[in-house]
Formats: C-alpha cells, sequence, structure tokens
C-alpha cells in the first residue's frame, strides 16, 4: 500500500546517511518537513571531533530544511517519539530498525533505511507490502519480580531471530490491558528481534491516560477480527526471569539458570528499558545499598532524567555508587561511553547482544530492570526474585 | 630535597603509563600502598574496546598492588582528593598536571610524570628542588558577578604562560581569607598554566571547616617569613569578568571585549570549576530558563552529583535544556563526549584553550562559570554583570 507518513525521524547516525542521499536526489524542497525530527542520541555529544563535524552539517541542513531538531542531552529517539509525537492509527517511519516502538500506540510504526529516509524526506509517503500478523495473546498478570522485558525475552526465544520476519506481532487478552505504557513499549520495541515489521498494542484506557499527559484527547481501538499467520498465548503468572545469552537474543533461559556468573558491569538503560518506570524499579532495589560492580544507569530522554532528579531517585541511584550518564544510547551500541573490555562481561537491559557489538571480545547477557538491580547488588548474575 | 610522599595518585590515562613502568622495574612491592589512589576520569567510562581493555589490566594490577582505585562515575581525581583525602603540610604527587590543585590545603601538591609515578609507588618517596616562589596579594573582595576563575585568568594574564615555571604561586592577603575552599581549588589548579609547580593557601578556619565534613581536625598554618623571587597584589575589589582567548590560556581580555561573539556549545565542569558551589551558581543564573546553545554540565565527583540531585539543582539545570554528563574530565581534554566540530567555537569553565585540545579545529574560550551561564542563556558570549 502507498502510504502518507504522519511522522518521520533519523538520529545523528542514521541522519547524516539520509542527508547525503538527499543530496544525492538534488536537495529537493521537503514534501512535509514539520512531520520530520531529528534526534541525537546515537553518539551524543560527539566522542570525536569528525562525528562533531558530522552532526553539525546536520544541524545545519535541518535547519535549512524546517525539520525539528532535538540536539544531545535530548534522549533516544524512539523515547521521544514516544513523548507525545505519535498518536493512533498514525503511520510512523523511523530511520532506525527499533521503530516498531511506537507500535505500542496502536499505531503502524517501522524501520526504514536512510536512503529510504531521504525519498521519504522529499515525498512525504512511501509504500509498504501489508505484513502478516503473529497473534500474541497475553493472560493473567506477571509476578511482581517479573517485568515486560521477561515477556518479550521470552516470545524472542519462542519466536526465534528470524521467525517474525515482515510480520508485525500483535499483542491482546486481559494480560495485556494490565501492562503499563513504559512495558507495552518495552515489547513493541524488541519486536524487530524475530525480524518483525512491528509490535503492535490497541489504544485502550492506559493509552489514553498516558498520551493525555501530552494534551491528547485519543479514541480507544476496537479489537478487530483478523486472520494471524500464528498464535501464541503467554500465561503471565507462569512468568519467571529471563536472560538472554550471549550470543544471540533468541537464546534465552532462565535467569537462575546462569545465576552466580561473575560479572565486569551492568547497564540499565536503552529504548527497551531507559524509563522513568525502568529507574524507579531499578532506585527500590539498590536504594541504600552500594553496587558491587560498575554500573551506568542512563536516563532514555531528558524528561526522564528530570523527573528522577526531581522526585529523588536519581539521587538513590548514584548514591548506591551507580554512574549516571546523560540522555542517549549511552554504551548501547559500543559508540562511547562505557564500552567492554576484551573478556569482560555484562548485563544490559537494552535489545540486542550481538557478538562484539558492546564491546570487542566481550560477552553480554540482556535481562530486566529488577535482573540487573539484583544482579549489580551481588557483582554476579542473580535472580531479582525476593528483592521485591 | 628527599622526602617520603604522602599521597600519591594516577588516573586512567597515565595509571597504565605508570603501570608499564612499574613492570619494567620488575614490579616490585610497592613501598606503600595505602597512600596510592587510582581513578578513573579521563575516559570514564571507556569510549573503546581498547581503552576498555586497558582499564581492566589497570584495575587488575592495582588490586594486585594493594592500591585504592575509584572506578568510572566517581569523579576527577583533583577533586576527589580534595574530599579528604589531603591535608596540610602534606606532600602529595599526582600523575596529572592539574595536581597543583590540592596545594589549596597549605600542603604541597605537584604533578609528575608517569616513570617517576612508578618510581614512587615502589620507594614511596621521591626528591624535588625547592622552588622560588611568586607572592601574589589578594586585598578587598570579589563583586558578586565574580569569582575566583576571574583572578586566576587575570594573574595567568600577568604572569605569562612560562612566567612561573618550576616557581610556586602563594597567596595570601584579607581577600585570600574571603575564597572558599572552591574558589581556593580553583586558584590552584590553574598555577601551572604560568608553569608553576604549585599553588597555595594557608590553611585557615575555613581549611578547618571544610576538612571538619570529612572527619579530619588540623591546624591553621601561620604565615611565615619568607624572600620572594616576584610579588603582585591583586584589588579584588576592581575585578571584571575575564576570559582566555583562543588560543593561549594567557591572552586575556574582559567578557565586554568579545560580547556577541557566536557560541555551539558552553561546558561547565572540569577540576577547575565543576565543584557543586559551582553548579549552584549555574542553577541560580540558568533556572526557569532555557539555554539558547548546546549546554554540557559535568560535576566533578559522584558526592558533588549525589548532592545537586538532592538540593534539587540538577533538576534545575536539565529543566533550562542542559545535557548533564557523568562526574569525571568530559569533553576537556578532546578525548569523547562533547567534543568540538571544526570551525565550531565554545566556552568552557576549564583551563586550557590549546589549539585543537578539545577538538580539530575548533576555538574555545576560558571564562568563569557566571560568565557560562549568562553566555549558555543568550547564546552568544556574555558578561555575567547583572545576572546574579
Amino acid at each position: 500500500m502507498d502510504r502518507e507518513v504522519d511522522r518521520a525521524f533519523a538520529h545523528d547516525g542514521t541522519g547524516v546517511l539520509a542527508m547525503e542521499a538527499y543530496r544525492q536526489m538534488g536537495n529537493p524542497k521537503p514534501a512535509r518537513p514539520e512531520t520530520v525530527s531529528i534526534i541525537y542520541d546515537h553518539i551524543s555529544p560527539a566522542n570525536t571531533s569528525h562525528t562533531a563535524t558530522l552532526q553539525k552539517e546536520l544541524r545545519e541542513f535541518s535547519a535549512a530544511a524546517g525539520f525539528t531538531l532535538t540536539d544531545v542531552g535530548g534522549g533516544i529517539c524512539h523515547q521521544l517519539m514516544s513523548e507525545g509525537r505519535v498518536l493512533p492509527g498514525e503511520v510512523v517511519v523511523g530511520a532506525d530498525s527499533h521503530s516498531c516502538t511506537t507500535g505500542a500506540f496502536g499505531a503502524f510504526s517501522t524501520g526504514v533505511g536512510a536512503t529510504d529516509m531521504a525519498a521519504i524526506w522529499a515525498e512525504g509517503s512511501t509504500w509498504f507490502r501489508v505484513p502478516e500478523t503473529i497473534h500474541i495473546e497475553l493472560t493473567s498478570r506477571l509476578p511482581a519480580w517479573c517485568e515486560a522485558k521477561d515477556i518479550v525475552l521470552s516470545v524472542t526465544g519462542k519466536i526465534g531471530m528470524d521467525g517474525g520476519t515482515y510480520r508485525a506481532l500483535e499483542y491482546t487478552g486481559d494480560g495485556a490491558s494490565t501492562l503499563s505504557m513504559a512495558g507495552r513499549l518495552t515489547l513493541c520495541n524488541m519486536a524487530v528481534e524475530c525480524g518483525a515489521k512491528t509490535g503492535l498494542f490497541y489504544a485502550d484506557k492506559t493509552t489514553q491516560k498516558y498520551l493525555a499527559q501530552y494534551g491528547h484527547t485519543i479514541k480507544q481501538q476496537e479489537v478487530e477480527d483478523a486472520t494471524y499467520c500464528r498464535e501464541l498465548s503467554v500465561d503471565l503468572s507462569d512468568m519467571e526471569p529471563i536472560l538472554s545469552v550471549p550470543h544471540r537474543v533468541d537464546t534465552v533461559a532462565p535467569v537462575t539458570d546462569y545465576a552466580g556468573t561473575l560479572l565486569d558491569q551492568v547497564f540499565v538503560g536503552t529504548c527497551t528499558n531507559g524509563r522513568y518506570e525502568d529507574l524507579e524499579r531499578f532506585a527500590r532495589i539498590v536504594r541504600g545499598k552500594q553496587v558491587a560492580c560498575r554500573t551506568i544507569v542512563v536516563p532514555a530522554s531528558r524528561a526522564i532524567m528530570q523527573k528522577a532528579a526531581e522526585t529523588g531517585i536519581l539521587a538513590d541511584i548514584i548514591a548506591a555508587g551507580c554512574m549516571v550518564g546523560p540522555p542517549g544510547c549511552g554504551p548501547c551500541l559500543g559508540m562511547h561511553m562505557g564500552v567492554l573490555g576484551e573478556g569482560e562481561t555484562a548485563l544490559s537491559t537494552a535489545n540486542r547482544n550481538f557478538k562484539n557489538r558492546m564491546g570487542v571480545g566481550a560477552e553480554y547477557y540482556l535481562g530486566s530492570v529488577a535482573t540487573a538491580a539484583a544482579s549489580a547488588l551481588k557483582g554476579v548474575i542473580t535472580s531479582p526474585e525476593g528483592a521485591l
């Protein structure tokens, strides 16, 4: 289908590539510049003069094109899009693979390459093959020590890294409605980890209430009759804390299988788990204690960091011995700020543990915020059961 | 003179070099490991796998040697040494040129090379040629819109970048006693910018009160009769906001001479001006307003960041649109986190503006915290007079 794009965004990395492609297209007048966001998050602030010079060029290009630019310290593109810039039913494209995140609002939200993004800047529209849908019914409610992250790691293990290729993952059921927007964003964020085009929740009361904070009044979406290519059901009350073990996201196991594994670093943040709710949960576990290995906490946006500073949880996290980094992607992509050394092992709340991504010759596990907190306190992989 | 060293420290950069030298010496048993600190601040957290691997090696070496290591997120070595680790009368050596900072406590505190540091680890002592002293008498009191930074930029302009070579700068007078410990640390920090071996204040009531926070009871020092190689007098009531202009620290001018110069970035932090008092002063000016250019604020230590989070000034700084980075050197040395691009211009509260240091092909001005705050709000160099 050909579709007008309601929101388009790129970050400092893909933005530079899209800018180059746009120039090769003859630098046309953008179709609808008011729908375009450029958000600096990947190497933010710049790690070298070369990066800084490219970022300067993109700033100037963006200003000339009439795009909205969020500069260093603003936060991660997917988080900023989720702070009132995406509404149910919209078509949203981002020049980043995790652009499926805001499917949590009942939008069609997906990632495109940088050259596609340049074409979208020029035309204001694009086309998609309509994906088949995998239906995932969530029933019941999570135990206190589990999170949306455990659900999505478990689902990714079941579907596999290419089991969702060019499909949509649709989450419904009474279990889905118990999840906060933060939890839904975590689930949709990782849809691409099994190759899916997007993740989807229907907009409900929780979505309404969340978007009302940003001044939006929205209608709830009706769950539609549909034909699914596959159906899964997950009983949330059966969930246990899950890890993805090196070096594939779909290689998952209960945290208890790896308990006691020595950790050099714990990292809490990213577009998967750097939200206020995540930081609050982390602070609840580490408050008044000291972490036993180096621990890096990176809020996903300025608004989150500001709220954490205002409510006191940022002070609690710092007092527990953590390093708090500036809003952005932090060490997730291994470009700066907390890269791992050869032979080091880490636990991260991010969405990918591909070999060498977060550090050449390093190993890292993916887990929930509670697993990260319990593990940071011990310096070894630790189940959060009992910590909450 | 031969002297036992009371405190020795190195950071992640020089620590790795000292470790190499130490191994070439045959890895002897350290004389007094309890006096040695290793503090990760220069590239903290690691920017690449290579850096991370070196940091891992230094961690292991330090643990085996029985040194005290402060890992990423702890803060800048000079600031941590000033948080109760240096006492009046001590001999303190750091493998960093700004180790003159803690002369502010009436200690003899100076920088050494990494190979000298290795010898000090092995022997517990070193030797110095006793420096001649330049006496700087401070009289009266600063106007509200001026700071210790303006004094030291003005003094550096008068003495010149090599006018203090292998000399000590001794600050006395009724004006000296009006300065807080933070202000004195700023003055002593920049002693090396005119080539001096150290900067010195006599320990007085302010020093006593400051060190009491860390559980130390100290005696005040008597101002001694001495022969000086040069005498300067600075009337603080005449002070005006001063800038050091690119690319020499001793090329100084009133801020008003450069008012209106367009800024791409403002940076507040470093061992010169990243203390709580500095952040508080910055917050007082930007509170409730929005910065007009990208602005990076980096607390000098975890304790400072924690206090700023607890008192609410961190939230104010974030709300004003600044990026807050993790405790450490930040962009000061141009290694990561806020490096400038080609053709960019910045204002920094750091101590050095050597060509290409903070970014290849960039220019930057050094100024006070108030000048940085007033300038960040306008996006151009702005005198803080009237902002306070």
